[in-house]
């Protein structure tokens, strides 16, 4: 979707503030992990915005940061920290991110916008409608993760070529989304306007049904592995490929799924279906079926490599 | 297992042919693709034997590796190709490899040791018996695969530091099973002698069942994408990852299938039960289950990696 056909959505509210472009803002980057760490880097790298402020629980990982010149300035308390900035991010797992969003509104200033980096989004927007007014929220998910997790994963490039989805709320000043979009941009990433809900069903096809089937392929090797060890001399890069997301983040996948149940729990419905399908195939024999399968599965594959 | 303890092996047979070192052995490689080719160019780069001969369906093919250097001579005549070879290598589909088993016998040198390299192994050892007595079968697996095919993907160093499965027969003779020990170390592999049915088992869980699920997962997103064309927007890294196996060879795939439908399908089964125990904590919303299942499975899917 094209930013040029948001701005001309009728329902949308104007808005009286304006917003600065994003080289003059000061945008606040609250949660310094994977994520959180490399919007900083990519923002500070590329001199996108004028100041990048960091908030974490831990002084560590503020020096780690500031050492590497990804936050200007930074510091553990969530509203020293976000007080002056025009643009704050949360970074931070989807159900912090509930909770955050509960208890900041007072702390931002008037004008500013929120966006955050969770990987589900109706429950987040959800909750910024009950932010005050004075404060312009918006969802964000970049697609980008890997299963290596802090800031000692995070990279300025981590961003680059990846889809960046935005949901905006009916609230979203136009400006606001603008600001976001321009954001999405600078950090390399190909920016998407969705609908929080049809973004939840998308990536649980997509992400959180592949996480369900890597974590269920682990266990059922490992399970082999206690009746037969040697099974495990036999795992090479196809299994490390097909299983590498059951390596992420547990805080994170559980927040995932347990924010997103409805729409994974149909797409896991349906990936059984498949196999099941495919395994009757096989137990019947079927050559030519299975033939036709895998000669379309892996043409489909191919396309989207 | 240490080739010093199938040396010790009391049953196996001795035999008066002495097999010559690798350095001074004619290898013939049957088939230029992924394996054929790679295996061909390995041999060559590393100056690991006396002399490669290519076997292809293609003269194209034939002229392209001998280009490379992968090959000093071949042809498209099979029984042409492997007459002087002390080590012929069938480097085709396994189905393809349990056709030539049962033609190739007469064409062989007296005392030539005949290798396999497909991905299963109980139905190709099976058929290696029928051999007759004056070739010596020994089956290979190297466990290497990637989702390109062909001559075109093929690299001498698709081997280095990967699993490579060695089946003795009964009948093989210990200068055999050095020989191919031999080539294994000399390309870089990892050599592991393994009883083919057990073989086929642990690969139906480490290879074969993440197959089946990369391709159930495609299938999946495919179907959805045809309701939803936005969700193929939202393909990101992880899902690229899964579903990789999913664009392998279709020959290959088919082949790798049918010809260990058993244990591939108990594999499967017990997939199925850990996906179904997964969707069942989610379903019920049991946060404390589903976090300590994703504490072990995440360490376990390190340990691995």
């Amino acid at each position: 979707v094209a930013l040029e056909r948001i701005e001309g959505d009728a329902g949308r509210m104007s808005h009286p503030h304006v917003f600065p472009p994003l080289s003059e803002t000061r945008v606040a980057v609250v949660g310094l992990g994977l994520m959180g760490g490399s919007l900083a880097a990519a923002l500070s790298v590329r001199r996108a915005c004028a100041e990048v402020i960091g908030v974490a629980r831990r002084q560590a990982v503020l020096n780690e940061a500031r050492g590497r010149g990804w936050i200007c300035a930074g510091g553990t308390d969530t509203a020293d920290g976000v007080r002056e900035a025009q643009l704050v991010i949360l970074a931070t797992p989807p159900r912090v991110i509930l909770e955050q969003i509960a208890t900041m509104g007072p702390m931002l200033a008037p004008g500013a916008v929120l966006m955050d980096l969770g990987s589900t989004k109706q429950l987040i927007t959800e909750a910024m409608q009950a932010l005050p007014e004075h404060v312009h929220p918006v969802g964000g998910h970049p697609m980008c993760g890997k299963e290596q997790a802090g800031l000692s994963a995070a990279t300025p490039d981590l961003f680059v070529g990846r889809p960046f989805v935005l949901t905006p709320l009916d609230r979203t000043p136009i400006g606001a989304l603008q600001l976001v979009h321009e954001l999405v941009e600078a950090v390399g990433a190909r920016p998407l306007i969705m609908d929080p809900i049809v973004h939840d069903r998308r990536v649980a096809w997509t992400s959180h049904a592949p996480h369900l089937a890597a974590i269920a392929l682990v266990q059922a090797v490992v399970a082999e592995g206690e009746r037969d060890p040697g099974v495990l001399e036999l795992i090479a890069g196809g299994f490390r490929d097909t299983t590498r997301l059951a390596a992420s983040d547990v805080t994170m996948m559980l927040d995932m799924f347990l924010t997103n149940r409805e729409p994974l729990l149909h797409a896991a419905q349906q990936f059984q279906a498949e196999l099941l399908d495919l395994c009757s195939l096989l137990e019947k024999n079927d050559e030519s079926a299975l033939r036709r399968r895998l000669v379309e599965v892996s043409r489909r594959r191919r396309e989207v490599s």
